[in-house]
């Protein structure tokens, strides 16, 4: 079996860090680290690695520049230390999409190539297909990364907007957290009837499963901005919000979550949009 | 091809009311009907139903007293006008779980026997298998009205507490419309990049469907009163958290929900959860 293998640099060695650079070994690439502490390097040394005293050596010693650093602000301190001219930067921190639009600027000034990337994994599944990167940038230089990208897990590529996979990243935070805290609160409604967490949490799953295959047929409504109440009216689902918030009230549970529920609807309602379809809320998510 | 029919009386022909009725008579269940104004039973005497100028002459007609008003007041309003002994009565109303176990009492001690049921569905898929609805009451009495209820759709029994349908019903609700507002959520941020909706959707439906698989295990956390931090400590998200809002604020775009999450996983961290997992956020969700 023939495999091609290109030098990586992993600069950043905390827990993420260091699952990239293990990925990366595993799959054969010559591999060198750094990180301001060099002793997180160790481990990583010992199964292979190179360590680079110098951000300057370690980018010497990369095609690819992988960053995996606290914020921003640090992606910047680390990389001015070295020449980048003619590596591709693929940039693993967590950030906004604003600031990975101006530093995908700042490393094009330098003669780099630049990705932006967001892990949407833990990293003890890092170099597993589990593990999924969504990385944003030109196409050519994600086709270029891609090969040796692999090696970390199921990698996509958004577009050419450096500032996508922020964003898709932030998006899809948002429904994680909504997910687990809708659970959260019927698991508390329930738990008031002596109904365990592990006897609803199936019929929770199959409700946002199910939900979930709704998104794609109400996403044309959004794209056609008309909302037609085939299957349901706003003002119907804010009656039932009515009810969620009394019975949460009543049950002396948390009533926050479905009240934010409700005043949105009641927003849009207020709006006029009472007799169109759900996906009208896009109107008030799209306000400040 | 045998069939075991069962006389049925449908009380209240609404919408959902008529869907019901137009079920039973298509699984060949004698159908009497009843409605406040007596018009809205024309197409389904139409199609075989029988109309009761009374309620007494229904519920005498039917052995399965099948009830959908608009609330309980009405429900109280309209049995009280007929002797309930010796039948079953199936509460499809929307009410709280607190009106259904009142109505199980008060018709219990008028001699019959009691469902409370929610519809998870819209009319128009009511009779097909993809109408779920959920009955709580005495097994026994499940049991005897399942094989005339299964007409209607896929019927789930919840336990003998009579609020059960009810509290299953809200708390999928809230999953429903928790999924919907995170996707409008992502969709709001992803179109400032001018990417489309129906782009975003699959996605955000992927994420949904990831995070269901995650519940059941989750909620052995909750059973067991126990978090440790096996994939990340609830720290980890309040920060990216931080980030989400900051992201949405300065794309101009709805942030409530974003400070929503974040103020109930701060409120966790400041009692101490911090290096907990997610589910320790119980404790806030079963607070008032």
């Amino acid at each position: 079996m023939t495999e091609t293998t290109t030098p990586v640099a992993v600069l950043g060695l905390g827990r993420m860090g260091r699952a990239l650079a293990r990925a990366f070994l595993s799959a054969g690439h010559p591999t060198t680290v750094w990180n301001r502490t060099p002793s997180a390097a160790d481990e990583l040394v010992a199964g292979g690695a190179r360590h680079a005293d110098t951000v300057a050596d370690a980018v010497h010693a990369g095609r690819l520049i992988v960053v995996c650093l606290t914020d921003y602000p640090a992606v910047y301190a680390v990389l001015e230390q070295a020449d980048l001219a003619g590596t591709i930067v693929v940039n693993l921190t967590s950030g906004d999409s604003a600031q990975a639009r101006a530093a995908a600027r700042w490393a094009e000034q330098r003669g780099a190539r630049y990705l932006d990337g967001a892990i949407m994994a833990v990293p003890t599944v890092i170099g597993t297909a589990d593990a999924v990167l969504l990385h944003s940038g030109a196409q050519a230089d994600f086709d270029a990364a891609a090969p040796v990208l692999a090696a970390l897990g199921t990698v996509t590529h958004l577009g050419a907007d450096h500032g996508l996979a922020a964003l898709y990243d932030g998006a899809g935070l948002a429904m994680m957290w909504s997910v687990l805290n809708a659970w959260l609160q019927g698991t508390a409604m329930l738990r008031t009837a002596g109904v365990d967490a592990r006897t609803f949490a199936p019929f929770a799953a199959q409700i946002a499963t199910g939900v979930a295959t709704w998104l794609p047929g109400y996403a044309e409504q959004v794209d056609n901005g008309a909302y037609p109440a085939e299957v349901a009216a706003l003002s119907t689902d804010a009656a039932s919000m009515t009810h969620l918030v009394e019975e949460c009230e009543a049950l002396g549970v948390n009533a926050e979550l479905p009240k934010l529920l409700k005043a949105m609807a009641e927003r849009a309602i207020a709006a006029g949009h009472g007799a169109e379809q759900y996906p009208v809320l896009i109107t008030e998510f799209a306000k400040p």
